[in-house]
């Protein structure tokens, strides 16, 4: 069989999440204007000094106040007792200035995580981890979204238009990416497949995807013959694999060369998903304020 | 192509809902006979006197107390107020003796049931319909799970045992069948995709289906050559469509008759899934009276 010739366009997430912090910027100066006094505000948790975690924190800071709202950080020693944890999230919550909160993962082994989770008001977890934004999504609600799924519907409404009708099959079935991406997906109208490491074909089932999310964590686990001729290819994973020279790099969960000629349009990594997530953080922040706030 | 001969065998749903009524029974003997004064109680309110529900929760009734469970009805007329019935929940809520809440829909005009649903205390919640238990239920948390689809993942495991890696397509997408029986059956690791109405071949997905659940309330939609020989075949559809007598008969959503000789197994409609819904409703309170009683 011949393969048909594509020629594949990618996906610039670095620009279009540039375009979407802006826009969430003037968003922003248009309602302090309006609403005076409305500045959005997010506050960052961070317990004990992973160097990965700070600069990811350092990150969002600087462009949480890049888009003109108050960005909050809170450093805590790495032995903190989950007691004081759990009461600061009581005081962010009660702290009307602030209207996301984040609590950076991992934490701790003392501090069960799913308990901190559990404490943030569900309308400020901009993270969109607690079990009742996770249901109201579920029930198709309003909710708030996990940052990199609301990342990779954007992306793919924004390349794509109308995704209604299109089958799109989810690798991958964490509570952070494939679970609640596929809920986002059916939303939209796509006939969704959720398949994982005990699917018994996943090249077959990967095959007859419009749209394919990659979200393993395995470094170029999906092959380029894996992906329909034109298909739309979101890649989540962010792997770092040894380099020749002795450095590392870093990989999707798509062997992304294969891909070139097959794929009608793919994420690179990195460039792809990872900018969507935290410029989605603070869209989930603008949209947490505006909600708090009684603004439609 | 030479269709394979298959001797297709029914999945007798009111014999297996026969036996877990036994069981639960069993069950709540014996725990009633170590823990002096455990007896499970469902509260079931009825506003309004629709015949069919009515039929409904009088069967409900005479199976909890069957159960040996106690049973509490509260028939409400039909143009009781909102803030009558949410008094009526918060009470049921407050009430030791109750364990589980089952508010029947639908609900006349003037109450807006996501508020009765939203009002009902999550461990009393044995409809599985509060946005807490569909939250629980997406993340992997023990949850309240809706009954049908509990009863339709039983009925499989009963006759598959393990469903590890087995392709699962679900044909509907409601809050109240497709999306839960969806959750699920990837919890027990299979390859699932939920097809709807805006599915492009939709006969080509469900010819993929090694379990195919068929919860759309459309009459006999789905045809015996979109099964794939020697499925298993899960019908939730109860339709009611005219005799050529001028009376009427219950269909499922599944041609049943031209099923046969193609599946594997599949479920007659009445008689299949239908059974399990109040089955599994007693296993819901059952075990929603456990937790209360922290009876592991």
């Amino acid at each position: 069989m011949d393969t048909p010739h594509i020629e594949t366009r990618l996906i610039d997430g670095k620009a279009f999440a540039a375009g979407l912090r802006a826009r969430i910027g003037a968003e922003v100066a248009a309602l302090g204007a309006a609403h005076p006094g409305f500045k959005p505000g997010l506050a960052v948790v961070l317990v004990g000094s992973d160097p990965a975690s700070e600069v990811y924190v350092r990150n969002k800071a600087a462009q949480t106040v890049e888009a003109g709202m108050a960005s909050f950080e809170h450093k805590l020693p790495a032995d903190t007792r989950e007691e004081d944890l759990l009461a600061l999230v009581r005081a962010l919550n009660a702290d009307p200035a602030v209207n996301g909160i984040l609590v950076q993962l991992p934490l701790p082994a003392q501090i069960d995580a799913m308990k901190v989770l559990a404490a943030i008001d569900p309308e400020k977890d901009v993270d969109g981890f607690h079990v009742i934004n996770a249901g109201r999504l579920a029930v198709g609600l309003d909710a708030l979204v996990p940052c990199t799924p609301l990342g990779c519907v954007m992306l793919l409404k924004h390349h794509l238009g109308s995704l209604s009708g299109l089958k799109a099959v989810v690798v991958g079935r964490s509570n952070i990416v494939g679970k609640p991406v596929a809920q986002l997906l059916l939303k939209e109208d796509c006939t969704v497949t959720i398949a994982h490491s005990r699917t018994r074909d996943l090249p077959g089932e990967c095959r007859h995807a419009d749209i394919l999310i990659a979200a393993v964590g395995r470094p170029e686990m999906i092959r380029g013959d894996w992906i329909k001729p034109g298909a739309t290819v979101i890649d989540v994973g962010i792997n770092r694999v040894p380099r020749e020279d002795g450095k590392t790099r870093l990989v999707g969960d798509v062997a992304f060369a294969e891909a070139q000629g097959i794929a009608g349009l793919i994420t690179p990594v990195p460039g792809g998903v990872g900018p969507m997530t935290i410029a989605c953080l603070l869209a989930n922040t603008l949209t947490a304020a505006k909600r708090q706030a009684g603004i439609a």
